[in-house]
């Protein structure tokens, strides 16, 4: 015996409040892909959990054992990332013994993983991982460092070789670690890779609020700076972040080896990520031979065509029509986001712009965004 | 009016669960710097909160207002960066408008920071940001992939110049993501780095655990594998981590531009991490010219001397000591592991070997490695 086999719980006891001393273990995925969840809520009249593997957040009841243990089982459930809360007695919180928790603006969410399909790509597998890192480049136009996060292939450091590089946009309640956390791309990149479904690339994930330098945390207002969804940020729809895209474009050719041409470079975003994708693709015709729109927002109406950004959309769109070898575009076929969807594609056949449109189940939601993900990567730089 | 003045609440409702509707604030840190934690719990009989201002972890009782919302003020804190957990009728959560966590070992707590003192440098200022990348390196000796996170200063790519190295080691509850997350390591660099007060070094965090690749939830086990001890793990006290750190310093110096010599290399860990350190540092005394010891385990009998490791450390002590700029050990008065250190530094007394030593107030918590952190560093490189 040495005085080490006693520090870690000494250390527990005094640092790590609350160290599980638990015997529940929450939650458990069951051999069916039914989940249960339980809490321990001795005093608690009503306990509810919300999650999104339903069609709403409607709460599900949990059942008490009558000695305070208290547990929900969901359905059998497919393959995917889920992400829920426990409400006890109209206290919102995360399930008190999964460690494991992402963020999404707001709030953190409790999560769990059900295997055998989609989210097999989401995990960790044993095969050659690609670096992350959070970098910061200065822009000009926006008079600000802003962060970026940078996903290099798992050669990258030793082949010498250079790669096309993928932009990745994220939505309006998110930031540059949205793609990360969230969307787990820097495994779906390493498993597609090792799997031979890709072309080995660098991914770049930007922050696309103009007004800020970073995520939620990462800035100098630290945590006064308060997630939020982005039409509360100055800047917003006035097309700068848009128009100033090139400036990230040239960082990263600068400072990665890159295939720094149309032919190897590709863009998508999510949501406000993919109104900004379409915008930033009108208006450089010449930058991307690849382009995503995953539910993407659309104006229904006039934009303020005083913004540069925004002017002469069709006559932008008719030029990258000569020159464009994907233009994909993906929804759910609940999302609310559907008919102005519907009239984009309209617009384009109007135009005779060739496009490309994937209709999934289910709305504006983070699992149609890694399998948007996961259909669109391999088709780029073919 | 376009459609994405309406996205965001719609979006709010469909993915965010209950996004953020409350007008609870908390926490709200008070001019007099005493903080006000609030929560919303209508049904409940008793309502604490723990943190780690105070010099226990016994609960503190929060007062209901007859509505619903309790509410808790601190004592006036010195500037740190705290965390907490409000337990609700014997359910431990977060609090449920703070959106800001940190985990630590197998709990997520709400965190805050106070400013004016050592808080500052933990935070991000308008100044310069280094890059940090969670990157891999394969290990022959423990025979598998292993991650590990690297800080560069902000001058690191446009510079040109090859810069010292401080390897910074975790405690038993900590993977490669703990300096980073709970040390605020990146924050302290960029803003010492600013501050002219350090050399611009590179940071290297590894992790420790000799059996685990990565963090939980980054290893191909995933969120089967939950933060735990590291007393729980294959390999724990048998000198492999510790033998086969040249392997780490290699493959930094082969894919970053170091200055790959003893006087431009330091070591330093808490807790576990300086238990590592005392032995890497011993058994490699041509490597390192700068020794941390922060709070670290000692072991107060013998270890098992079939790992080599652990043999002679007199011996490798006196080598050590022949050529050494700096061996400096800091504890807190209250760390129970004070006595282990005490006897430690008898020993090195018998043995003439010099050190510095820092004594603090406090036990074997996280403000103290930070601030450790804060005197160590500038120490460095000169």
């Amino acid at each position: 015996m040495t005085l080490f086999a006693a520090l870690p719980l000494l250390s527990a006891a005094q640092q790590n409040v609350g160290f599980r001393q638990s015997e529940i273990v929450s939650p458990v995925i069951n051999a069916d892909n039914t989940v249960t969840m339980t809490v321990y809520a001795p005093k608690a009249e009503t306990v509810t959990v919300i999650g999104d593997w339903g069609d709403s957040f409607a709460p599900y009841q949990m059942t008490s054992d009558g000695n305070g243990v208290w547990s929900y089982t969901t359905p059998a459930l497919p393959s995917e990332m889920y992400t829920y809360r426990i409400i006890v007695d109209d206290v919102s919180m995360l399930d008190p013994v999964n460690p494991f928790v992402k963020r999404d603006v707001g709030n953190v969410f409790s999560i769990f993983y059900i295997d055998g399909g989609f989210a097999d790509e989401y995990q960790v597998k044993d095969v050659p991982h690609g670096d992350v890192r959070a970098t910061w480049y200065h822009s000009d136009a926006l008079n600000a460092d802003r962060r970026l996060n940078v996903y290099t292939p798992p050669a990258y450091a030793e082949s010498g070789e250079s790669y096309p590089v993928l932009y990745l946009l994220h939505g309006s309640g998110g930031d540059e670690n949205a793609w990360l956390e969230l969307g787990n791309t820097a495994r779906i990149m390493d498993n597609l890779i090792a799997a031979g479904k890709i072309e080995p690339m660098i991914v770049v994930m930007p922050n696309g609020n103009p007004s800020k330098q970073a995520a939620p945390g990462e800035t100098s207002e630290n945590l006064a700076y308060r997630p939020q969804m982005s039409n509360k940020f100055q800047g917003y729809k006035e097309g700068s972040y848009e128009m100033a895209f090139p400036e990230i474009v040239s960082f990263i050719d600068k400072n990665y080896r890159t295939k720094a041409d149309k032919a190897h470079r590709a863009i998508a975003g999510l949501s406000m990520g993919g109104f900004h994708t379409l915008y930033i693709s009108a208006n450089y015709p010449d930058m991307f031979d690849y382009v995503g729109l995953f539910s993407p927002g659309i104006p229904t109406d006039q934009l303020n065509q005083d913004f540069e950004a925004y002017r002469d959309l069709d006559g932008k769109l008719t030029r990258l029509a000569q020159d464009n070898k994907l233009y994909w575009i993906a929804i759910g076929n609940t999302d609310f986001l559907y008919e102005p969807v519907k009239e984009y594609r309209q617009r384009l056949d109007r135009l005779n712009f060739p496009y490309t449109y994937h209709e999934s189940e289910k709305g504006h939601v983070w699992s149609n965004w890694r399998q948007y993900l996961l259909l669109f990567a391999p088709q780029l730089f073919k």
